[in-house]
């Protein structure tokens, strides 16, 4: 872009940074208020039982305990035919080992963890589905009654594609709660006319977002029924509906407190605040609930397991003739799961003459699925992507030409019909075939390394925000928003406001409000909170640079239109000496008498429009023969990322993100075993990434700009945790010939696959 | 007027009204935070006298105290030139007694209450200045050294006459810190015209604001150095600016939380909050400082003790000649009074075509003084309104035809040469005079019982404001506000918000936001919140209309000016059945997809014209010729509202200031000795009104439509303190024939003069 920018598009630094690098920070878990109460779990040892009583007497005896709650000792809303709003713990059965059955409220956290290990629960055992291939049976056992599905709306938040898209279906299998059917031309024609065929089975395991900070909520009532709720995060407008919804309270007797978000990756839309609201209500003191880390792996919603089939057909030149994919979603005990984007985005990344896309959601006893950075994304990208590579080998072509040939651009259809608005799919694989690491792939690979690449996108989430701002007696901007900060994303507004101030980003603040006071914004994920917030931010300081001139028109005698902002103030154009100051602006503002108001700027944005955010990654892997370890010794991540506000912060997003795909391509997991035991529910027998299996990661920002986001700017959370299972995928292909198909790839399996 | 409405004008239930009368709300002293402290000062015993030494050891010993902290101890900023910005405790010297020399920390209030009795303030005695009229002579003891006016913010937010109206002289004396100085026309030349001339010396007692919840305000610091207050106030964002400005911080830094008020009256604008918050930050904990009673009738900010002579010339059909007025006000320690305000009222009432009014401010040894609900119009018109009914009994008149002759009408001058705008003055006293207590007045006189009649007014205050709202997902409308909810404010806003949305109150929720997030508004008092936030709230609503209205539009195919809101909905004039719930907008705003923005408005006022508000009072009593005691039978106030928008609150409104009228005619006082110690510390020594002294009170509302109020309404919070004093005492005098020119008027008093 030519234009100069002052603030927008400069590293600058976090606004939360001091806090958080400091250590100084304070998370909810650091609260504590007047007569609170600690909160632990009671979970169930089976993946499925009926309750057939719960003792609480040994708990109760205990010093400190005051409760011992079960569901139906909570304030659940009923409706006129007196169906609850929910089951906020387990009432007749559990359906998954860990599911919370009783909450323990003693004056510590100490008694209530010694108080929760004393409640007897005595289950009667009920058949266990465990596995999702045996959960889609017509004769499986049920898992549970219930059969709506739930994802809808929180897919909806984080992807607006997906809303929808899943089509329902009358004959499903007992277990299954939702499918997808997605066809396009004459799929048998489309391989009849293939060269080469490709038939891969990929498997994806379970996986927890693993956030530092568990799940934590407190919740304070007051003497009127009305609850705030401290909690870490991601959405606090749709924590207070849910809230409300749940504990039928009117939406101004619930205002969630969003507090610093230790980690969320999309495992903070609102899992236990209902429970610890309810809780709060139930005795009418303070409840922290903290889970442990056990806890969260028990009862968070981690990521869902997933099978993919996929058949791939391609022209000898690489043009790509057909796609047959079936997908198969795990939802755990309720059901939900992002099954509709994933079959979006399998058949959407490439131009498929003829495909056919078929998926569905099962339960199982296992925790409920939520949502993962990407949710969906990973899981369909490691399939497509592995796919496109052994096609690639196959064929004999290039890896990144053979993408390049077929790659979606604007205007091209995805699987559910959709046309791809102006995309940069096509410039980021550009971008990473101009890249060192794969010009000098031939290098490398004569150290006996393999080079994996692969590309990922995501649609996009948009959702209704707005903004207000207000000038300050000091002369400084205060932005409020209702919008969580995470990443980054304040520090991006600040830019954006002080951009539209004509000052630096000191002179701003970026407040985020709770619900009682906040404008509306939506949920912090689905790579939309820059895209959807800051026009509203930008609107707002237009709104208020408007009136900030007709102030400075009146002061300086001059026409609002002759003036400028520039260093803190305003002045007519060309004409230096004549200004005023943000500061003395603010005080004639508000001083009495003057005529003038206090400067108060609103903005709103309803973008219709998503920006999809693409991504291409180049893997250098190498892999030791005699132990299968994996060794990642250069990634490179190519995005579009639109425009970069902060170029800081978005290369700080990617490189998460890479080494969240690092994880999910090698290292974790949440096996369960036939009876619905985790294998995994403690950072001990789950690995996240460590500082050293972190590979150097080069990050290139490509900017193609969006229609309406900021200055161009695209969502940029995404994106770089999608390609990564697929790249390094690739790349252990490349190095070994080897092509491995689950996930994570485990030293074992690929010895196993060496011979 | 003919408009109907449907909310406004309508007797509206209090929002506030459930906590306050279950006696479940919470006040600031009922908070508590982990690691708070409690805080109690320790105040000077004598009026005057150097601190030679403070021993904090037998306090700091006791168990619990965890700090005794000294002026020195305070952060207080300190500008380039080494100067603080405040004292906040006695550094040097104390000036009065109970003036704050030590601020004790503890675990309880136990302990600090204990603690405070330890600490040893070796102080030797000076000079002490206690009497008004020995303060002003050139040859007293100087005070103090500071002699610069501090009042003018303050006066400026009640009544933006005020400010720069007191001219400032050279050679004033030492302790006088402010005068006033009006002239008009040959004041001579007034009186020789006369044909009779009343002179009266009259004194009115210094008065406390007498709030049930006394001073309080609790401070709680983060590690960054950010303080949130929680704090029994009228004005937040006045207060963020003092300790900002007191502390050395970043406004940003400071965050006001506006708590639940028992009491103002003017005594709330910012008093302990700077001290406590030093007090914060002095030892890094949360602390609580609540005044106790004796606290806060030693170390308060009461009305000024005052001293006016008042001399009234007429010819004998009643036309006013001259005015000649001198004033002399207490500002106890600190400089600042309402002089400059009581100047322009003694002589603003009537047309006065020659007048010269001469006032002084003088400091003495007595706690600084403070607003209090129509600061020095209850003062000032005692005076003018005994005199104008002293003058009417020499002349024979009617009393309300008198004064009907000769008040001010729009365009009238005021002494300082401001034009009245238009004004009800002469439409309050019409009212009276067709009011049947009027018009039986003969009745009650053969009973032996007087009728005293005082018209007051007040000049009206004015600040720039600003309000938002936003449509929440249920449907209903939020209006966020900066301002400080006192006595039916925030409930007359959510009609004002109601009308302009068509919809019932109760889909209206009015919320109070602290600093960090609210839109700016001034400090509650003055008579202003409703004139000036009132039309911000229209005008943000009209905002939010505006864009209700579009979103309807485009929902049910229409143009936005065929629509119309009414019972919760936006329908198409004329076609009942196309039509769409405010809820469904309020979803459709929220929704991914459509387009639309959350709904938010936003609103500012910056009115410069000031709505004066007149009252007439009529006061029906009796006196006990055994014992002096004065009964009021019935009690009238006619009162100018402008459009009573909740007419419940407004006379609840002016039931309250005409009791208070009453207990400053009658009851209260705080006499000071010769050695400024004071003669009333405790509700046992100050008689506050009780219930059995409330007479009957008989309110009628008169609307003289404001120019700029919402739907023309005036503030009504001033105006019914102020002719009570006046009205009673000219009740005595048509009872008895005695003339009490000293308030409180007491039964020894009274007996006295009957002989």
């Amino acid at each position: 872009m030519a234009t100069a920018y002052k603030t927008i598009g400069q590293r600058t630094r976090r606004l939360d940074s001091p806090p958080k690098l400091t250590g100084t920070e304070k998370f909810t878990a650091d609260m504590s208020l007047p007569g609170m109460l600690h909160a632990r779990i009671v979970g169930s040892d089976l993946a499925h039982g009926r309750i057939l009583s719960i003792d609480k007497s040994a708990a109760l005896d205990m010093s400190g305990v005051v409760a011992v709650l079960t569901n139906a000792d909570l304030p659940i809303h009923r409706d006129e035919n007196d169906i609850p709003a929910a089951e906020l713990l387990a009432a007749e059965e559990a359906l998954h080992v860990g599911h919370p059955i009783a909450l323990v409220l003693a004056e510590t956290e100490a008694a209530a963890q010694d108080a929760a290990e004393l409640v007897v629960v005595d289950m009667e055992p009920m058949p266990v589905v465990s596995d999702l291939h045996e959960a889609i049976r017509e004769d499986a056992p049920r898992v549970s009654a219930d059969k709506a599905g739930a994802f809808e709306d929180e897919a909806a938040m984080h992807n607006a594609d997906a809303a929808g898209s899943a089509e329902k279906q009358e004959d499903l299998p007992p277990n299954v709660s939702n499918s997808a059917n997605f066809e396009r031309g004459d799929i048998d024609a489309g391989f009849a006319e293939a060269d080469e065929i490709v038939e891969l089975s990929l498997t994806s395991a379970a996986i927890h977002q693993g956030y530092i900070e568990p799940q934590v909520a407190l919740a304070a009532p007051d003497a009127f029924d009305k609850l705030t709720i401290y909690t870490s995060t991601q959405g606090a407008f749709h924590g207070r509906q849910k809230v409300s919804d749940t504990l039928g309270m009117p939406l101004d007797s619930v205002n969630i407190v969003p507090m610093p978000v230790g980690g969320g990756f999309g495992g903070k839309f609102v899992l236990i605040e209902p429970l610890v609201a309810a809780a709060a209500k139930a005795v009418n003191r303070p409840v922290l609930l903290q889970y442990t880390r056990s806890d969260d792996f028990l009862a968070g919603n981690p990521a869902p397991e997933c099978a993919i089939k996929i058949k791939l057909g391609a022209k000898r030149d690489g043009t790509l003739t057909a796609l047959d994919v079936d997908l198969l979603f795990d939802a755990g005990a309720a059901s939900g799961s992002p099954l509709g984007i994933a079959a979006i985005l399998v058949g959407g990344y490439y131009r498929f003459p003829n495909l056919r896309i078929k998926g569905y959601e099962t339960k199982t006893h296992r925790p409920s699925s939520g949502s993962y950075r990407a949710p969906g994304a990973q899981q369909a990208t490691f399939a497509i992507e592995s796919a496109m590579s052994e096609l690639c080998d196959r064929l004999g072509m290039d890896q990144i030409e053979i993408r390049l040939l077929n790659c979606a651009e604007e205007g091209d259809l995805r699987p559910n019909g959709g046309e791809w608005p102006r995309i940069g799919l096509r410039q980021t694989l550009e971008a990473l075939r101009d890249h060192p690491a794969w010009q000098q792939r031939d290098a490398a690979k004569a150290q006996g390394r393999g080079i994996g690449v692969a590309v990922g996108g995501w649609p996009g989430g948009i959702e209704p925000a707005s903004a207000a701002c207000r000038l300050d007696g000091d002369g400084k901007l205060t932005v409020m928003l209702g919008s969580v900060d995470l990443n980054g994303t304040n520090t991006a507004f600040a830019q954006i406001a002080a951009e539209g101030l004509g000052t630096g980003v000191e002179d701003v603040r970026v407040q985020t409000v709770d619900t009682a006071g906040a404008p509306f914004a939506g949920g912090t994920g689905g790579s939309k909170i820059t895209y959807t917030v800051g026009p509203a931010v930008q609107k707002a300081v237009e709104d208020a640079v408007e009136q900030i001139k007709q102030i400075a028109a009146d002061h300086l005698e001059a026409s609002p239109e002759d003036l400028e902002l520039v260093d803190g103030g305003v002045r007519v154009k060309g004409v230096p000496g004549s200004s005023v100051t943000l500061k003395e602006i603010a005080r004639m503002s508000m001083s009495t008498g003057k005529g003038h108001m206090p400067v108060q700027g609103r903005g709103g944005s309803g973008i219709a429009t998503q920006a999809p955010g693409f991504a291409a990654h180049l893997a250098e892997v190498s892999v030791d023969d005699l132990t299968g370890v994996v060794t990642i010794h250069r990634y490179v991540a190519a995005q579009d990322v639109g425009f970069a506000i902060n170029p800081a912060t978005v290369e700080g997003q990617i490189e998460g993100g890479v080494l969240q795909g690092i994880g999910w391509a090698l290292y974790e997991g949440m096996p369960y075993d036939e009876d619905g035991q985790p294998g995994a529910s403690t950072l001990m027998e789950y690995t996240l990434p460590r500082a050293r299996m972190a590979p150097p990661i080069e990050t290139v920002l490509v900017e193609v700009a969006s229609e309406a986001g900021p200055y161009g700017a695209k969502g940029v959370g995404e994106p770089p945790a999608i390609p990564g299972a697929a790249a390094i995928a690739n790349g252990i292909k490349d190095a070994t010939g080897v092509r491995m198909t689950a996930l994570p790839i485990q030293p074992a399996a690929v010895l196993e696959q060496l011979g």
